[in-house]
């Protein structure tokens, strides 16, 4: 009961019926005995932008059209101005093209920087930290009570990663509320799935706080504050230079967030202790957060 | 002193007197109050093979030499056969210099593939299968005594983990001894100084077994198949198409080993079952690892 309460509020979560996103894989275990494990799944999907090859990206495999359009827009290459006119995802070829009205000026631009620079992988990081010039994010405030439910709330929906492991999940909020539950394998297409959705049903980021499993690192921290989402929590770890790039961009990072504890380390100005983390019930053992998704 | 053992005998360990790999960050925890935290660095390191700049990786910094190698050996962009003249890094231009004696065609190959895929992300991957096509790892038996003792000794080890969390770590052993212990930021990074290491020092990889904190993904497994290692353990969970290519290549891969469990899914045939897992005390709470770097 309690955990159906946790996501029928949801407008996504995890999908335990979708039998695509799991095998069950036979193996021995440490007695030497044959052992069934479900395993999560991992398959390329190349994205397109027009006639543009950008990346193979390895993922689950659900919501690739979420996923095409929030990994386009987190680099930078699909503009807030531009106009989507088809999401079209070929599951035999595992591509998804992502059709614009007109076309964008990303091949031009890719082609003199790959002459440049040889790789796109630097170059794209490049263009990531330029987008963050100029960037205001909303002075959105946050209660501390909402961080303790949120926490609490996200920990208890079933998902993959109860199933299953090895995946990450990213949650986005509005005040205590989870509303949007992304897993994904790949470290970052879980956020990029959220930050599609984001564009495609054309919702607000500003009043918005993120939840993610994975580590306060300097690309999430760019990537959520390009999303224009003011709030960052983790119940893990940060990275130097991810609080560094969240100071100079005023985004709020709190980190290893778990029972009553966390630690805000930039935007410490959004929170407001409306509650006494004495009260706030420890995370049970039980609870399966186990940190098998490294 | 039990501490000191583990690190006795490894050739290389996780230096934690090292200053410049993390820093005291402050910040407001759960009661409002001011705390301070050590938290990992993270500074781009940009690697070029003789004049053609490959790519910028996220790193905490340590043993640029290794981590150019490794990734430039395990992208495939760096032959057995190639000789490396000088490995000159810049700290200050942050950038890692790998010459050879004979310019390899790499550079050539990269601009005829970016024109064609236009990012090298996918080329790169798609370059790391190529290398498997008839690849043979030695059959190097693995005791089971040997998985419970290199689980105990790495998990016990001093380290950037248990100090400041929010990093993985790969660990090269020999039987049940460990050697080289590399920790960074980087999912793949500690992977890839580990392969530098071995390049750089003319070691065997083919009676070595790769013990990583990470998931055991499709890339992981490519990795260590490629550095010629056998047997890949992780404490994490596997990805479906991890064990797919693991099956593949005959490798070991053993995953969620914790205390006296673990579960083998592929290459089982190298396992020895000398040691009772009754007999194996289950990691205390307090071994540290939280599974904090997700």
């Amino acid at each position: 009961m309690a955990k159906r309460d946790n996501i029928k509020d949801m407008l996504i979560a995890p999908d335990l019926s979708n039998t695509t996103l799991t095998r069950s894989v036979s193996g021995v275990d440490h007695n030497g005995q044959r052992s069934e494990i479900a395993v999560v799944e991992e398959r390329p999907l190349t994205i397109f932008l027009n006639s543009q090859e950008i990346v193979t990206a390895m993922t689950i495999g659900d919501y690739p059209d979420y996923l095409a359009l929030g990994f386009l827009r987190n680099q930078g290459m699909l503009k807030e101005s531009d106009v989507v006119t088809a999401v079209d995802f070929d599951e035999d070829l595992e591509t998804v093209v992502v059709r614009t009205e007109v076309a964008t000026n990303y091949e031009e631009k890719l082609q003199k920087k790959t002459r440049t620079s040889g790789c796109a992988v630097g170059t794209v990081f490049g263009d990531m930290m330029e987008g963050l010039d100029g960037l205001t994010l909303a002075a959105t405030p946050v209660k501390t009570s909402w961080l303790y439910s949120l926490a609490h709330k996200i920990n208890r929906t079933p998902s993959l990663y109860l199933e299953a492991g090895a995946i990450h999940g990213s949650c986005l909020c509005l005040r205590d509320q989870p509303l949007v539950y992304m897993e994904d394998v790949g470290r970052h297409n879980a956020v990029d799935k959220i930050a599609g959705w984001l564009y495609a049903e054309k919702q607000r980021a500003d009043d918005k706080i993120l939840y993610t499993t994975g580590r306060l690192t300097s690309e999430m921290v760019i990537k959520t504050a390009q999303m224009g989402i003011p709030v960052l929590v983790s119940r893990s770890g940060f990275t130097a230079w991810g609080v560094e790039i969240a100071r100079q961009v005023g985004l709020t990072v709190i980190g290893r967030m778990r029972g009553k504890r966390f630690i805000c380390l930039s935007g410490e100005d959004r929170l407001e202790w409306d509650m006494d983390p004495d009260l706030v019930i420890d995370d049970p053992k039980t609870s399966g957060r186990k940190g098998a998704a490294q």
